[in-house]
Order: C-alpha cells, then structure tokens, then sequence
C-alpha cells in the first residue's frame, strides 16, 4: 500500500490514517463477527470512562452513535404528557423524540444578544417536581457556545433540588478552541446527568456509529439501557475494536479535531471580518457550528433556498431554530471546501444587493 | 498469520474465514470512516435487492440490524390506540413495540396441535378496515415453522383488500433445511408488505450489525426511512464494506448456515427421540429454534430456571409464549456446544423423574 501522509485538512478520519497515527495495524482479522456485549465492548467502556473524573466502567453504555443515546433515553424517561425542558435552540432530535412521544416541551432560549449564556433564574422559575427531563447541549449546536463551570453547577443543584434527570449532550465536548474554556461533564456533577457523547465530532470517526450514556446512578443508567432490547440489541464488533484503538490514542485525536476547528474558525472569522457591514455573530468558543446574522430585509429560509439553488451552498435558516435573519454555518469541513463555500457566500450576498 | 481451517462447525463467522472462503483480503483500510448514506451504500442495497424477484436497490433500505427495520416500521406506523394483528407467538420485539406505544395488539395464536399452520378464516375476522399492520414471522421464531406459499398469497390478499401494510420478519428466510421448504418473500407479493431481514441469521454475521427494509411501495418506505433520522442516522461503514464481501458470495455463506443447521437439527432430532417417554415436538423445517414439550407436571418457569440453576443450560419457559410445559430450544450452536447442552438437558430431566 502506498504510504500517504497523515492529512490535517480532512475532517473525517481514514482507517489508515488512523493506523499510521497510532501506531496500529489492523489486526483484528481474527475477530468473531458474532453479537456484541449489549452494553458495550468491557475493554472500550473502560476506556470511555478515562474521558470522566469519577466514573468507572460499570457507568458506561455504548450506543450506535450518540443518536441512539440520545433516543433511548427519552424513550425511557417520557411518555405522553411527560414535561420535558430544554435549552433551546439545540440539536432537534433531542426534544423532537419527546414531543413524538406526546410529552410537552418548554423551551428557554439562549440568545444570541446575551451570548448563549443560560439564564438560569428564568429556569428556576421553568422547572418542578413535574419535570421528567431537563436538556442540555453544551458546546452547543447551533452556536458553538461553551457553558461556564459556575452555571453547570447551579443548573445541576435546581435539577437535583427536584430530583430531575439531565441529559446532557456533551458530543463536542473537547472541541473547545481553548482548553480553559472547557466545562466538566455534567455526570460528574450529578448523579443523575446523563451525559452522552461519542467519536463521531470531537474523533472525526462518526464512521464507527460509537457513541454512548456516562452516568453514576447505576438503576437510572440501567432502565435506560434495557430499552436497547427494542432498538439495537449491541453494536458493531469491528466498531468498537477500531473505537479502542481510537481511544487509546485519544489526545492525538482531539488534538487533531482541535486543530483542524481552530484553522476553520479562524477562515471564518476573517470572512465575518470582511463582511461586517451585512454580517455579525457571536464568536463560537467551541466545535464547528455557529449562527451568522445579516442585517438585511429577507425571510431565512428565503435566503437559505436561494443559496442553495443559486450556489449549491448547504446552510440552515433561523426559522429552523425558530429566529428569523439568521442562518447556522457549519464549517467542519476539509479547509478548501470551506473556502470555497465561503467565497460562494460572499458572491451570493453581494448579488442579493444587486436586486 | 497462522492459517485456520474454514470450520464448519461454528455459528458465527470470523472475519478471517470470511476473507478466505469468499477469496477476499481486507483492502478497506483506505474507507473514509465519515457518515454513511443514511439508506445504505449504493452496491449494498444493489446486492440487497437480488434477495427479491421484483424489487431494485431503490426498494432497500439498510438498518443497524433487523431490530432497527422492525423497530421503525412500528414506531411510524403506530400511535396511542392503533390496531396491530400479529401471530403469535413470535419475537417479542416485533409487537411490544407497538404495545409500548399504546396501541392495542390482537394475536392470532399458532398452535403446535396444528403444526403451526396459519388459520386463514381466523385472520379473516381479526382484521378489518381498522387495522393498521398485520405483523407476520416465517420461518418462526419460536418454532422453526414455516409457512406454504398458498397461505402466504391469502395472506397478503387479505391485507390488500383493506390495504393493511404488512411486517414481515423474514430474517430466518433461506435456512429452509430443504429449499423447496422456501416460500417467496412478503415484498415480492403485496406491495405494502415490508420485508425485513439482515444478515445475522443466515449469514452468521450478527457482528456486522446490518439489516434491512424491503418494499415495493416507495412512498411508504420513505416514510419509515425517515423515522431513522430520531435513531442512528445511518450504518457503519467498515459494516457495509464487509456486509458487501458477504452478499457477493451468498450462495457460499448460506449453504454454510444451511448445513450447520441441518446438523445441528438431526443432532436435536436424534435427542427428542430417544426422549420420546417424556419430549413431543413439532419438528422444525428452518432456522435453529423450536418449542419441545414435556409430559409431566411441572410449570414452564420453574422447569427452566432449575435447568439454568442446575445445569447451566439457558432455554425460554413457554409462559413467555402464553403456552405451558413447553420451552423454546434454541440449536445454533458450536455442535459440541449444542451436544453438551443436550446431555445435561437429558440430565436434568432424568433427575426431575427421581424427586
């Protein structure tokens, strides 16, 4: 095979690439293609559990992806006319798996005028005894904005004041451009956070469909595992041989991901700059999502569908995140894609000043 | 690498032997470990579809496992007070699905008294323009049934006359122990019925973690498509790429699966008669499960978990199937494995004569 260098740009990891960097070869050609542990591979649990301060293996359920997660534990904790919170925007299928299921769902904003940072005495006054679940999405999807520590806390002491799970989605978490910028995970804060991340961001390996549930209350993570038995049964057993070696490499991947996300955010910001009479934004602090408002009269999804069409630029309107002359960026792309699309942009909006 | 022998023997493939039986080696090392199509790969869903006399790969839809194809078709056809007609008994996860949704679930029993044949006037009465999935298993988990081609043609008739959409788990499909044993697949027939297999029974490669949808109706295969965006987005791609080498070489792994089978099947066949004082049974014609019944006293629960507490030996108790002194044996077993489990059934048994 013909040696190729180890490529920053690309966003996704190849398998040789992955080999190469660690060290590895791939020498898992004797393993049994048969069913997988249902909570996950012992050897990666215990490597997954490394990524937290006090769990151990015994609090780790690996899940096809994140998503599946995600799925299950809404799955388990909700039903109709279940209350659910959320910070909101955020990735859709975090409360839409609730709302599918009949529970209501309120949802705080976090908003772009006071820089995504959660106010947490209007949260307060949202939670009760009748919340079933409180959602969290922290670095968050749409905006890259980071939580601070204090405000993770404060929201975990609410939560454990009326006995509320959190799920806590925490898949770009270590994709912090700075490092002190990084929150802790909200498992290790309380026992009945659930928090849930996997290597498909933060690694580049979302290839691998290895995600998973870190929590210290054992029963919660337990009930939440059983529903597994309806949607997965186990994961891939290649997977997760690969995903060991992934993690044991770990810092050299993150620092990968970091790398490349720090580039990337970089080129994007020097576009913001240049741009700055119709743009403006709050820069993220974390992974490869943002929101960019313009200051021009135009519905988003307007705006979107026309950028689209007219420059086969693939972006997501404000209405989608239910805020309107905004769109959401993602920019974990291979560098020249990223430039290129960026050029697009700029040539899109400078022709809708034309009409 | 040492070479091993292709052994025949064993349930489950290694990856090792698939390479060597299909004349492959594992040149995959250059995938790109991204996202994958979230409908499956292109050359998959190619090789899916010539399962099927009528349908193409835009007709497939590749999941983590038949589980996540049962799981969505119930998830997004089923809602709080929904009807669901299935057989029964069958695999739990096909209708509790739909239980924990809240929808109402009317069983149409098949008997061993009448060799699990299919009672067609019976399900005539069951269903009605109200019903809105008819959910059939064959070859049956538990018995090992399989079901004749007139039945199944009524069958899909029937559903067609109210245009009730059919979930046929077809995942034992194709160990047949005698090939004419084989009836056509659901999809092939009605054009709302959705076949669902995978490659974890026949082909031994539960580790691959693929399965699939089959449909001829493409608007309601979209449909349950969609619903996977709430559970894993898409498959593993290192999966696929293996799932491929496998498929390209059907003919090779089935015959595998089919001769172990039948072995295995003569060995428990040679069991129950020398049994025959206490053992009836219907034998089965595919797959390696089958319900035994026993002629003495006892109810199924205690009589299974004293054979697991003594004797280590795992079977399910009849009540599981609302059935008594039976129990479900499964026989897809290393065959010293299986023969061992026999011996200490055949101990237990002789003990629960002396107490």
């Amino acid at each position: 095979m013909k040696f190729k260098p180890f490529e920053l740009e690309r966003w996704f990891v190849i398998l040789k690439q992955l080999l190469d960097l660690t060290g590895n070869t791939f020498d898992h050609i004797d393993v049994m293609l048969g069913y997988g542990w249902s909570n996950g591979l012992p050897k990666l649990r215990e490597l997954i559990a490394e990524e937290y301060e006090d769990l151990d293996a015994n609090h780790i359920v690996v899940t096809n992806g994140a998503i599946e997660a995600n799925f299950i534990i809404s799955s388990t904790l909700l039903e109709p006319n279940s209350e659910v919170v959320t910070f909101f925007p955020t990735y859709a299928q975090l409360w839409q798996v609730g709302e599918n299921l009949g529970a209501r769902v309120k949802k705080l904003r976090l908003l772009m005028d006071n820089k995504y940072k959660p106010n947490i005495d209007q949260l307060a006054d949202m939670i009760n005894e009748n919340t079933d679940l409180l959602i969290l999405n922290f670095p968050s999807n749409p905006a890259g904005a980071v939580i601070e520590r204090k405000d993770l806390e404060e929201i975990c002491e609410l939560a454990e004041h009326y006995n509320i799970p959190i799920l806590s989605d925490e898949i770009y978490r270590g994709l912090e451009y700075k490092a002190t910028d990084r929150a802790p995970a909200a498992a290790d804060l309380y026992e009945n956070a659930i928090s849930v991340s996997g290597l498909s961001k933060v690694y580049g390996l979302p290839g691998l469909r290895i995600g998973w549930l870190a929590c210290k209350n054992k029963e919660l993570l337990d009930r939440i595992w059983s529903f597994r038995d309806f949607t997965s049964i186990c994961n891939g057993v290649l997977n997760e041989k690969v995903a060991e070696i992934a993690l044991k490499s770990r810092e050299l991947l993150r620092e990968r991901g970091r790398k490349i996300a720090v580039k990337n955010f970089e080129i994007l910001k020097q576009w913001v700059d240049d741009h700055s009479d119709v743009i403006s934004w709050v820069p993220p602090k974390a992974a490869v999502l943002t929101m960019l408002m313009y200051h021009f009269d135009m519905d988003s999804e307007t705006f979107c569908r026309g950028l689209v069409e007219e420059k086969s630029v693939f972006t997501a309107p404000g209405s989608c995140f239910e805020t309107e002359k905004q769109f959401r960026v993602g920019f974990g792309y291979d560098t020249e894609r990223l430039k290129e699309g960026l050029k697009r942009l700029g040539e899109y909006i400078a022709s809708l000043k034309e009409r």
